[in-house]
């Protein structure tokens, strides 16, 4: 470790045309910046462990729903491959959950002439009595308007929140839709209704249903609740304008199953100087039961794991430690919020929240990585600048947004844990989440060695530097 | 029908420039050129005929699959519709069909790991025994290679016909692939199989099996036969070249209704001069059972109606009759071969066959119309060149391939009477094809204006002519 600080000293007094820097630099004389750079370029020129890792996860175990037998033996895989691809303190750490399983589920527009529709009960709404619901759609352009209708209104209705998603490239349409999906159900349930649908959280116009978790209050959904694809929200919104008061019946046999397990995968590449210093790389491994979870999160996974083991095969190691973390239960909201996957990991680190450097989570498909968000203080610090020199050539910008995090390293965040984000093309993103064609063939391998890079060039920047971030955040 | 012959000869001898010309001529002195320009004109200036009619009948009942109460309702409907828009003689032609009725039907991987598969039962393929039937998949590139296969080497297995259908402009691609969706039941079964999938016959790669109907032999569908989607056809190729050995559990409910009742929809722009020689414009008003049957084949009976309505609003008659024909039944294979929609018509008009000028079918969606095909003999007549100068502002080309009509009036071309094609883009059409992502949204409407226009300038060119298309069609 002193070692290290000693050759940082003795470059610094070598380069006057340098400024001040916070990194180290390797034996053979490449600073911490070159070294990322070259790491950067190995992974553009084509390291194949990502596409591996996500088509063997994604081929061999399908979906992995929490609490499944798939999620436990994708995790076991995983904490192999971690193993095998020279990580150290591999772990799996299991921590429980109320499962939510989908079971046979359908539904069909009764009257004016019966047709069937393509829908996905929202993760945690119950099921429906065996006979199903029915009753007549009332529809609401959006959550603000079934907020304003009156107590009782919906007695023996179903309530439809048809707002159409907007298609944005950093994700914002699905932020400002996805309240309607989280919160439908116990608006609806205020005012009387049956059940609940809402016009899918996506893009694409595909007919696809968009699963996704609805929030639970006192402990439960309290209604059956359904997305419907786009395109049957425009078979309803058309039936409507044709005259026709439209019914519906909706049926789920979905289950809960107490008592169940999920877990969080770990993996490190030590550090040589400080190695109780960590910086986490996180995403999930859990997904929807829909799909294969190869875009949500299977391709996270397989960035942050591509991007630690790029790392481990520079010439030295990095001062700090670098730590994959591969979440479990990240989908599905718990009946009694009390676990998810990042909520266990916090939980299980409270005791050393103050060597967590830094925290970013890659769950954004495998999109290109268009910018970077640091806190300002970071952004403006001379390591800040040595990244965005290192991410230009990738086509990544600095952004004066601040760092979000993800739903896995967003408790750390909220503990003071300094995040950043690499902000990914999330244009087709929704035209896939959450749905039955979430599968291996939506991902572009040069778009997915693109995140590698960015990854490993930033994991590797952190973890080589003496940046505090901590108190950078705090200018 | 004197009146206009003498017309004919007094425009002719009148035009010095002009060419010996079949084609009769309006009291404005408007020749059946000018006037099939201006109703193509009008046609893509913005006539709501099609758009109106596809997005009614997709719309309000949704699938109709033969033999439903679905499809009777669209007929009944379409009837009533065709009568509001001035057409004479509309019929519902009803004929016995046995219907097939897709149940309950679910797939999936059960080893290595389990996982679903998305599928899809094909139409006339029998229900499996009640927890499915479960073996080894045994994969083969295409038919050819599962024919070459030893008899009883598949004896407790899953045969796979895994092509790969390229993606053509003139549907060739299908035509080549679905041969193996029409026999394969057929030629597995013979080696013992249990079960039979096929990777979907369709492009696009989403998450959709593409429905289809398979053939019967000696009365039956020998075994339970399903198609799977493109990436399910991904996965099981991935988990092969992993070295697992994939077992698939297949399940269906399928059942056959017999005694059921398909129905034509025809009506009439009834000829002024010769109304007795018709000029059949066909499409089929039945649908696969998973989507709307928009483009497969709402689109085809919205164009060719349109175009014999616009054909309506010239300034005058034309000499000979446009008839419209919604046949049903067009998609199901029938157990016996006895009667679809096609052959239905030919039945009933064999004693007026002669007086069957001419026959076309619009069923390839709403893709535009980039070419034209008819017997080298009218290609070469002054109808043909007159055709082709109207047709040539919309885009479209001649070809030299011989006019195939459609499956709909291919009985027809049998019997002798001479077809035309309007060849349509079909670059996409299999995307959606047979799925359940056949829905109006993927109709372009001045896509489908074009094809109105072409199809209203051809019925009008050729009923307003004298032109002897079969003595053309022998030349």
């Amino acid at each position: 470790m002193n070692v290290m600080k000693t050759s940082v000293i003795r470059f610094i007094a070598a380069c006057t045309l340098a400024a001040v820097t916070p990194f180290a630099h390797s034996a053979d004389g490449a600073t911490a910046e070159t070294i990322a750079a070259r790491l950067r370029d190995q992974a553009i020129r084509g390291d194949s462990t990502a596409w591996d890792f996500v088509s063997e996860l994604s081929t061999r175990f399908g979906p992995r729903p929490a609490g499944s037998a798939s999620e436990l033996a994708a995790a076991q895989w995983s904490a192999k491959k971690l193993a095998a691809l020279g990580f150290e303190n591999v772990r799996v750490d299991s921590f429980p959950i109320t499962a939510w399983v989908r079971g046979i589920e359908h539904a069909e527009i009764v009257a004016p002439s019966p047709q069937p529709l393509t829908v996905a009960s929202l993760g945690g709404a119950p099921a429906t009595p065996p006979g199903g619901v029915e009753g007549e759609v009332v529809s609401f352009a959006n959550l603000d308007a079934l907020k304003a209708a009156a107590p009782g209104s919906l007695a023996g209705k179903i309530a439809l929140v048809a707002f159409h998603m907007p298609r944005t490239q950093d994700g914002s349409g699905y932020g400002f839709a996805v309240a309607a999906r989280a919160y439908g159900p116990i608006e609806a349930a205020k005012r009387g209704a049956l059940g609940f649908m809402i016009r899918s959280v996506g893009t694409g116009g595909h007919r696809f249903a968009h699963a996704g978790a609805t929030r639970y209050e006192n402990g439960r959904v309290p209604i059956p609740a359904f997305a419907i694809s786009e395109p049957d929200g425009d078979q309803i919104e058309r039936l409507a304008a044709l005259g026709e008061k439209i019914r519906v019946r909706l049926t789920s046999n979905a289950r809960y199953v107490p008592s169940s397990s999920s877990y969080n995968v770990s993996g490190e590449i030590r550090g040589a100087a400080r190695p109780n210093e960590v910086i986490v790389l996180g995403a999930h491994l859990d997904s929807w039961d829909l799909g294969t979870g190869a875009i949500d999160d299977g391709a996270g996974c397989a960035i942050i794991t591509a991007a630690a083991k790029l790392a481990r095969s520079a010439p030295r190691k990095p001062q700090r430690t670098i730590r994959v973390v591969l979440y479990g239960s990240e989908e599905i909201t718990q009946p009694t919020d009390v676990l998810q996957g990042g909520r266990a990991y916090l939980e299980a680190h409270r005791a050393d929240l103050a060597t967590h450097i830094a925290a970013g989570e890659s769950d954004f498909g495998a999109g290109r990585v268009y910018s970077v968000s640091l806190t300002k203080g970071a952004m403006d610090s001379q390591f800040g600048q040595a990244l965005l020199r290192v991410l230009a050539p990738l086509g990544i910008v600095p952004t004066t947004s601040a760092p979000q995090g993800g739903s896995d390293v967003g408790p750390l965040g909220a503990a003071g844990v300094p995040l950043f984000d690499l902000n990914q093309d999330g244009t087709k993103y929704f035209d896939f989440h959450h749905t039955a064609d979430d599968t291996l063939d939506k991902i572009e391998p040069a778009a997915l060695a693109q995140n590698v890079a960015a990854w490993t060039a930033l994991a590797w920047l952190i973890a080589d530097s003496d940046a505090d971030l901590r108190a950078l955040a705090a200018r």
